[in-house]
């Protein structure tokens, strides 16, 4: 059994939590949730995150009833975890700071430094709904849509760029804020969900969880907003499973809790679309927002215990 | 040092050869063609292809120098390697016929059975242009386009479904076989490429590789049918590089003989199409059309070398 502290950082919140587990099993014995810091510079911002994950660090060290073996802490954009490396992220401004570097030195502890979507794929697969598959696919959807990639039993980097499911054309056209066109995330994503439906409606929402609340009530606004929401994610996971043949695709994060006013219609639409593929499952995540702390968790036990 | 000899079912011709090796190098003693039998019924066929294969490893195996240790055959189509069934091959017309177990039984040595493209994609990774690379993507270009995904140091198979970028939708819209509409491999393949440049300039051509002559040369026909080609195999990239962030992409098969007409214009178009991606280093294939044989014999010496 080993205590570790883990982090994620994400581009509105940071959630931490001290964890005790193994390998095989992580569980959350407190957690705390901050603000993330985000300043005018990028470096500056990723100094005051390294700030934050001290103080968080230290927070749970003291409420341990054991002393802490190690930290896992993971940041959204491109990473490479190989060389403990926040390459870019769009969001908090970043380019190539070497977090797991200053970490382990301001920390004085193991550090395990990874990506958020693929910790929480990690955490899916191991401990969730992706438990005992070979090939899967584990897609968050919140204000962005990424995946982490489970092929052949192993979690994927592809050097830290892997897994950009939000970003591929699926042919609607619209712009997006990336530079490219016709990207899933611009019609699918919870923010996209709720801009869009403001947008063609007039009236403001509180999040893409009030629009499906509007789908439920059979509102024609909401349900136009939807169906092209699924339509752009269908054709995004056709992709998926064209290249890559995976057994099932895991929905994830925030969108997720709509659960089957989700998948019902995603499914119905991959049934049109898929020829000759194999047919993924359509499951909904086990660990909710948990995944990427937890994924972090298991991140710091596996540098722990080694190889 | 091992003996064994390695098939390659093709579509239309079926190579066979004597390999002389280990799992780090492999080289062909002596080889052999034939043309692939095809009947009516794909359970006919797939028993005239076990005949043709039990014949050519006779033939192969009186000639070597030392006993036949072991045998390795690819076939096209869904390939579950896992279980030796060769799923659905749609130019050879069978379904679920268990190669793996029958070939077994009717040669009495240890068979290792496989898929083509991914056996090529294997070759090319052990001994060829994808060498010591961690993430590549092989991808022969020929009657068809699929292409072999190494992730993570490993070949992935999907269960025998992943590679099949010849059919996602790259936007152009035309009707492709597969019943999908816009995939790569019809606008892409070289049999794409003669089929359209002689529907558009009214000349027949043997081949893809006589429209390259006439791109050199200038022809505004063949030069406009090229760069659909290339625009088509570029939003194919762009994907693959999107989802997987490979370190490079390796074109093989009878297209990867234009060189650099083939590779000068597809990066230049990749260059205007990578955003945030990491981009793939395009390399022409090293083994040429020998890839599924190298890859059926590296099977076959894996197999027999164990974990």
């Amino acid at each position: 059994m080993r205590h570790v502290v883990a982090v994620d950082v994400g581009g509105t919140e940071t959630k931490a939590a001290l964890v005790a587990g193994t390998r095989d099993g992580v569980s959350a014995v407190r957690q705390l949730r901050r603000g993330t810091p985000r300043l005018p510079d990028g470096t500056a911002t990723a100094e005051a995150v390294v700030d934050l994950v001290v103080e968080l660090v230290g927070l749970l060290g003291e409420d341990s009833p054991l002393p802490v073996d190690g930290i896992g802490v993971v940041v959204p954009g491109v990473v490479d975890e190989a060389v403990g490396v926040g390459v870019f992220s769009a969001n908090l401004g970043w380019r190539d700071y070497p977090f797991g570097e200053v970490l382990t030195r301001r920390l004085g502890l193991p550090v395990a430094f990874g990506h958020d979507v693929r910790a929480g794929g990690l955490a899916e697969h191991r401990i969730g709904a992706a438990r005992g598959l070979t090939d899967a696919v584990i897609m968050p959807i919140g204000t962005g849509i990424a995946a982490a990639l489970v092929l052949g039993g192993q979690l994927q980097s592809g050097g830290g760029y892997s897994g950009e499911i939000g970003h591929v054309d699926v042919g609607h056209g619209d712009p997006c804020g990336c530079g490219q066109h016709g990207c899933v995330e611009v019609r699918a994503s919870s923010a996209a969900i709720a801009r869009r439906y403001t947008a063609r409606s007039g009236r403001a929402v509180r999040g893409a969880v009030e629009v499906a609340e509007r789908v439920r009530a059979g509102e024609a606004d909401a349900v136009a907003v939807w169906q092209e929401a699924v339509e752009a994610l269908a054709k995004g996971i056709l992709l998926v499973a064209t290249l890559l043949g995976p057994e099932a695709v895991v929905l994830g994060g925030g969108l997720a809790m709509a659960g089957s006013l989700l998948t019902d219609p995603l499914r119905d639409r991959l049934d049109g679309l898929i020829i000759f593929q194999r047919r993924p499952e359509l499951r909904l995540a086990a660990l909710g927002d948990e995944a990427g702390c937890l994924g972090a968790a298991l991140l710091a036990i596996d540098t722990l215990e080694g190889p």
